[in-house]
């Protein structure tokens, strides 16, 4: 018998220095043996001794792009609740941003009380930048964002207020600097309102202990989805036209399914991690959620590119002009576990997304990713184990952290480093497979999640069939994790439950510029992403 | 009890598929006790949960090299057995590569029948070659190393020749396409006359199943060192003017060590390494070995450069002049771990030459690397656990192994990825104790390895007590493995024993111009490098 009993794993554990008690070992132990088949299986791969078996392979796939990309913004922009709109307002004097902000917070606070969406609400740091902001207006010298407000999801520093990533254990002390994109956006003008709520350390369950779950807007009595989840509602909510999430194996695409909106986990290493409370260095990124895909493009401009203390961000974005059509643009639509344990009505989303681009010109070609079976369970692997090691500091507080957490990384505690290393290689093999998926294709379209909104309960529904949460959530979006893919989650309707329904697009690295256009061109046809749920609408009088 | 027992790592070592025999399981249970109280110092270092824990940040550091460095080539190249001395020869008409060729090999063939220091001569390869550069030395277009002969470990693969790593369990059909180094030295114009004897796989013991020890040309009860054990001697005995090793924990620089040479382990990343057998991923280099170091910065001018192959192969090579003098150079002379274990013989040569740069212009500045002592431990961790994912494909054909091989990779089967990944982060937290002392200084010496050349039975011998090889050899050398930093092995003198002695010269990432530079400086003034052995001046009749 070589798979470990619970005394074994608690054995293991000791000796790495983690003392954990008995139900924790349990629960360990459950963890660890519910994965040991995927993992079984990716020992018996056979894998060559050569220098490709290098786990680092896999970063070189996305640090040289085989090919330009450019960021798309020359779509109409059409959503007069978008950012395009609120320049234009701002440029033609009808609203001003002191007015914009002070609607922005009063309007997060109105969601905030139906919702439980923010954990911090920014209003002198906002006040100032606003000022600021105006004076720009009316001196000529506004910058690409100018007043424009957003939410920061409360694991990325904004300097001078505590990042508490959602935890009692975090976030004693203000940051001293902002995030790197923080900087970015303040230096194009983008006022930060908010610290948006998440799950706790962006991995645990829906219910975090110190601040509680955040309420979908769509539905009161279902989850905002996480990680992402203040950042996702407040969007939603219209309180801000964007906001910041992070994502490692789905926590940015998830959240904006759920909630109707465009979200987009970017390229690893295409926006900078730094200033954000580190949860998996290999899987982790940064990325936008907004209504619509213009939106996202705009703030997805501003955000990219390298940045010397993030030691994954390696390369200098090349930015060119795209078609703003999809004419002769090659869709696959892959089967297989990207498509199982699906809702019909998530996959009807997905049927409607393609026809509406094949109508206006694109083809649909054939395109499988048979590796992506395995993508959830080798993903997890790496992000708990990686999340083992940050966590190892906090190991005598566990007993304050939210207990899906501590749960959650108990997996990763006795990871083998064969395990590890097999799994960075994984990553290669499946670029290979997306490597040749692209060779005849531009994109690829599947579900972001298997259900609509999950309870507060955490569990989810699937052709009316009760699952746990993490059975299903991030079958479809840990694929781009692993890989390095960029990947875009957009809306595609309602659901019977009146909950949004969303699909995946997910381009070859570095050609977010794609799959925005893709999305940009599909909402311009259609107006899943304009629609409010209903306390959006409720105006505040003071405005 | 915390610590496994034999049958716990046995249990630990079948789930990963690793079937062990009882003698092997006893062997990786006493290397992993063995390494335990290091290991758990390790565990024992705080550190914080922060971006900069990613384990490659340790890869930042040698990608930016925050002051660009030279190759030296500039000083006279006074030695007539030497690359220039062979250059201006062929230049003269005084040679041609048809003869020079026939004598490496002649005299390579009169080494091994006395050192066993060849797997394979290449005589029709190098005879065809030798008659392209007689042709280009006639009309003119003569390229930097036209006519040269080197010889190549035999882990770095030489088109249409088997690469036998030096096992039983590899090379059995010729390499299809040369190592990037090795097509980088034919392009210049150098030609490959030999694969040179290797321990198994590059990390076997001294007396290698397939192919026997290689013996030292200065005393032939003495090894030649390891791993790149025959280039070495071959270079020793003056068979041949360089030949290229790889070095994952001192490979090049010990060899050269022992044999009285000029070894240089340059930046980690600063050579390719497509087209060599890997053992680790994050330790390995190759890096060329010479009787001076203006051979070795010769050969490394052509070898330094940027390679697609090689994932960690990322910087351009930026070449500057760099002065030829050391007047000002700042020398630190650290203490502690580097120098404890140290044979009194080997301490005087590092004295002698700091005492000589100092006469020749630089000042001794203070310096010290208390996490030296730290190093050894968990670059072996580092090493036997990359190892045994990488020869994990052969676990059924372990028995045809040496068995050194199959007890040192043994304990890296079980490491936990929490303690792997540990030892990643302490990489960086090394550089940053490196960073310290090149804050004040240009140059750290130290000894290369704490004895002169190890007996055949794998033992060494300092201050007239006996101690087993890897307790010792590697004591100072792996510093430069874990972090990256360029270190050259630099000949001063001989001990009692008739056996060479060596100073390792340790410079700031991308600064091997620095060590380089201090080396010549030191060979204009003393004749270490220029002595050789006995049959060395045996020259051949048919010259």
């Amino acid at each position: 018998m070589s798979f470990p009993t619970a005394d074994g794993l608690r054995d293991q554990a000791a000796r790495l220095g983690f003392t954990l008690d008995d139900d924790l070992v349990e629960a360990m132990h459950t963890a660890v043996a519910g994965a040991e088949p995927a993992i079984t299986a990716l020992r018996d791969r056979p894998r060559a001794m050569d220098l490709a078996a290098d786990p680092a392979d896999g970063d070189r796939w996305v640090r040289r792009p085989d090919r330009t990309a450019g960021v798309v913004g020359n779509l109409p922009d059409d959503d007069p609740d978008g950012i395009g709109g609120l320049l234009a307002a701002y440029a033609a004097g009808e609203r001003t941003p002191e007015d914009e902000i002070a609607r922005a917070l009063h309007d997060l606070r109105a969601a905030h009380e139906e919702l439980n969406c923010t954990i911090r609400f920014l209003d002198d740091r906002a006040a100032a930048s606003a000022a600021e902001s105006a004076r720009r207006w009316r001196d000529g010298t506004a910058r690409p964002l100018e007043g424009v407000p957003f939410g920061v999801k409360d694991v990325i520093d904004v300097a001078g207020v505590p990042t508490t990533a959602g935890s009692w254990c975090h976030g004693d002390a203000p940051a001293a600097t902002s995030a790197e994109v923080v900087r970015r956006l303040e230096a194009a003008g983008a006022i930060p309102v908010s610290k948006d709520g998440t799950t706790e350390f962006a991995v645990g369950g829906p219910n975090p202990p110190r601040f509680g779950p955040v309420r979908n807007p769509w539905h009161r009595e279902r989850w905002a989805g996480g990680s992402s989840t203040g950042s996702a509602a407040a969007v939603a909510a219209g309180a801000v036209p964007f906001a910041l999430g992070t994502d490692v194996g789905g926590s940015v695409r998830l959240p904006s399914a759920w909630t109707g909106l465009t979200g987009l986990k970017p390229t690893a290493g295409a926006i900078s991690r730094s200033g954000v409370v580190p949860l998996s260095w290999t899987a982790e990124t940064v990325g936008p959620i907004a209504h619509g895909a213009a939106d996202v493009a705009r703030v997805f401009e501003v955000l990219a590119g390298t940045d010397d203390r993030d030691p994954r961000s390696w390369r200098p974005v090349v930015v060119e002009n795209a078609p703003s059509d999809v004419r002769g643009l090659r869709i696959a639509v892959p089967g297989g576990a990207l498509t199982e344990l699906c809702d019909a009505e998530v996959r009807a989303g997905v049927d409607a997304l393609v026809a509406e681009l094949v109508d206006a010109g694109a083809e649909v070609v054939p395109g499988e990713i048979p590796g992506a079976a395995a993508a959830l369970a080798i993903g997890y692997l790496i992000v708990f184990t990686e999340a083992a090691t940050l966590h190892r500091v906090d190991r005598d507080r566990w007993g304050d952290y939210d207990p899906v957490v501590v749960r959650r990384i108990s997996q990763g505690i006795t990871t083998p480093a064969q395990d590890y290393l097999r799994a960075q290689q994984f990553r290669v093999e499946l670029q290979r497979e997306l490597d040749a998926v692209f060779a005849h294709a531009d994109l690829v379209v599947v579900p972001t999640c298997p259900s609509t909104a999950p309870r507060l309960d955490g569990t989810v529904v699937v052709d009316g069939v009760e699952y746990p949460l993490y059975a299903a959530q991030s079958r479809s979006t840990m694929l781009g994790n692993l890989t390095g893919v960029p990947g875009l989650a957009v809306p595609t309707g309602f659901a019977a439950d009146g909950c949004p329904t969303s699909a995946q697009l997910i381009a070859p690295p570095h050609a977010e510029a794609t799959a925005l256009r893709a999305a940009q061109v599909f909402q311009s046809r259609t107006a899943h992403h304009r629609l409010r749920p209903a306390p959006v609408t409720r105006k505040t009088s003071d405005r």
